[in-house]
């Protein structure tokens, strides 16, 4: 079985200054392993011409692919073309078919185009033009030496229609590529380190050719097992089989038994029960509602949010009582099965989340710290409420109190189950 | 002067399988930078030995520091200390701060201790322990000829806590780092090309020690201008004459001349106005409120929003009028200004937001295809409506849908100022 190794080359001062987060080797490291491609490295240098050509021999001497992305926007600083054409030893030509596609653009955005856009559409002559539905500037896809380079604009979208459309369909019909199979599910509200100790015996017995990864992120941790041969179907039952086996040691914490995210796990299990869900925020500020619509058809299972940032807006759009806010506050348990009565009420659904706390970095007090928050889920028929303490920072306590939330309400939402 | 390079090298597979992004480089090049220490390459790898200790060989050549994040987590993958070990020629031994460290965060959290934890505490022994108040690995400082090299544990958190603490003041103190000085102003609504256009004068006049650099992310675009020297004095000065002229350049589209986002930019401005704010989402499913309410502090302008996802809730909780709803559907200006009114009314506020659109990938139609989204401003006296068309994935056009939205009431109030 080959074993072919990519690596990942992406261009810019601005991921060495930090002021652009990374995605796109995320997504390209996730898309070439599906399909059985190995990325050992990625490599991250800025608009210098002597970085980029020593890092394109690098690369080339342990990876049988290459991918590049960014330094090719239409602004002065990108130097990539000129670089690679003298990598390859070509010389820059206009594509045809490129040069059309940034006309149509323009024309479609209704944009004045302007010289600096025409140069979108000049390629080294040596290169096959991958072409970019999503934007001006055209993938790019060389071959030396056995190595396989391909350079892709830098904008996540583009970079991302050009992977699915062109490189990856490209590369699996050049390559002899191994099986590779994926097993996730998803747990929530249980530290790395306890899993890691009830499955050290799974995993200890695991053949070599299958391995378990813990992908921890604000209070879920993701379980991956991976197999890699040549027999598809032989590595598929053995991985079923070694994923139940997984299921059931950690069964109490799992809350998907594939590669989701927790909002849609909740909306998933609430769509089985033919239920709608509401939610009444006011420290998490609408993140939950925004977590949960983010999911397309979202529509089916939730009826909306009431973020009540002001205590008059508790008051005014939830029913929570004035004489509530007076005597236990804004963060108490009180309030909080108050906003979520309100919730399932007022926007008239099945299950109902409220948050009520302080996430910093001001605003706490002795008795009410920074990081306390209660949340309730619940139904008409019964509430529950916790106190949490989160000693992060505004942003991940926003996080982890949105996760603890829809947590509480998945389980909620199973128990309720077995008693009907 | 003295130019100080650095390198940044994360470990972990998850990295490469595109499992997890890599924010934690963005948070160390954009600090390092903040001190003019400048980095030229930051490198990705597996948890594989052979390529730890070639990384470490090959970027200790180009560079003076070596940061390290990542492989120090609790889990049996991890193989990143045992691989310093062999570098540095050192063995491992327990540290006792790092060790109470360990059971302090333990008795706290109120989990049970289990043996995987207290090899947290273990460190070579030629290293110099930094210590991590946020969790159980702490970092570590090597040097070896002439190169530092720090390792971080890969937990954001933890990471950030250790750079701000520990690993730039120490930096600091140790070398003579170069004077640098940033300047940035955020557009929105133009183009990277229509402003690279109209600067291109200006950008070929900068002295070669001030760099213009272009960001853009979602419909905004930052300019920021960086200056490097030796005395800070003449080069702020330099800088803000220059910051200035570039202002006066981009001055239409221009809503803040300061590193903010452009939700702490319309929250000034509102806190500048005296004025509060409310939103009415429903395509939007709360992400505009949450992008304010992810500003601490925000409370003092923001009452409140209604994720008005059903129309029932629309109605119930905006007063939208059921015949407008069957006459011109939910996606239509009569609809959006509705909403505003409603959100106006219910939380009581100077001014609002409103959205309704078809964000996709599904529920589109030939009259109202996936991307319309009406977005609607005002207060009291006067309401705009917009219709806009965005041609993405569900998530980008959302996040598109709140940057519009938030720039047109950004606008909306500034014009207000100038009739009063």
């Amino acid at each position: 079985m080959l074993q072919v190794n990519a690596s990942i080359m992406t261009i810019g001062d601005e991921l060495l200054i930090g002021q652009t987060i990374d995605t796109n080797s995320a997504f390209i490291g996730t898309e070439l392993n599906k399909v059985g491609i190995w990325v050992t490295k990625r490599v991250a240098i800025g608009d210098v011409k002597k970085d980029i050509l020593n890092t394109l021999k690098s690369l080339a001497i342990e990876s049988q692919i290459v991918i590049i992305t960014g330094g090719l926007g239409p602004t002065a600083d990108d130097i990539t073309k000129p670089t690679l054409c003298e990598y390859f030893g070509s010389r820059m030509v206009t594509n045809e078919g490129a040069l059309q596609n940034v006309k149509d653009i323009f024309s479609k955005l209704n944009r004045p185009l302007i010289p600096r856009n025409l140069t979108q559409a000049e390629v080294p002559d040596n290169c096959i033009v991958l072409p970019n539905r999503r934007g001006t500037a055209p993938g790019m896809w060389f071959e030396k030496d056995d190595v396989i380079y391909i350079s892709l604009p830098g904008v996540p979208n583009e970079m991302k229609g050009l992977m699915m459309h062109s490189v990856i369909p490209e590369l699996q019909k050049k390559l002899r590529l191994p099986a590779v199979v994926h097993k996730t599910l998803l747990t929530s509200g249980v530290g790395e380190s306890t899993i890691a100790d009830r499955v050290e015996d799974f995993e200890n017995s695991l053949p070599s050719y299958i391995k378990l990864a813990y992908l921890p992120a604000y209070g879920l941790v993701r379980l991956r097992l991976t197999g890699r041969g040549s027999d598809k179907n032989v590595l598929e039952k053995e991985l079923n089989d070694q994923f139940i086996r997984l299921q059931s040691l950690v069964n109490e914490w799992m809350v998907a038994r594939e590669d989701i995210s927790l909002q849609e796990a909740l909306s998933k299990l609430l769509r089985e029960k033919n239920s709608t869900l509401s939610t009444a925020e006011s420290c998490t500020g609408g993140y939950i509602a925004q977590l949960i619509t983010s999911i397309p058809g979202s529509s089916s299972v939730f009826n909306g949010s009431v973020v009540a940032y002001a205590n008059e807006a508790k008051e005014h759009l939830l029913s929570v009582r004035h004489e509530t806010l007076v005597k236990y506050g804004a963060v108490s348990e009180e309030t909080v099965c108050e906003m979520l009565n309100g919730s399932l009420q007022h926007l008239n659904t099945t299950f109902a989340i409220a948050t009520s706390g302080i996430m910093g970095p001001d605003g706490g007090s002795d008795e009410k710290p920074v990081g306390t928050v209660w949340i309730a889920v619940g139904n008409k028929k019964e509430v529950k409420a916790v106190k949490h303490f989160f000693r992060f920072d505004r942003q991940r306590n926003i996080e982890l109190a949105a996760h603890a939330a829809m947590t509480m309400l998945f389980r909620f939402v199973n128990e309720q189950q077995n008693y009907h």
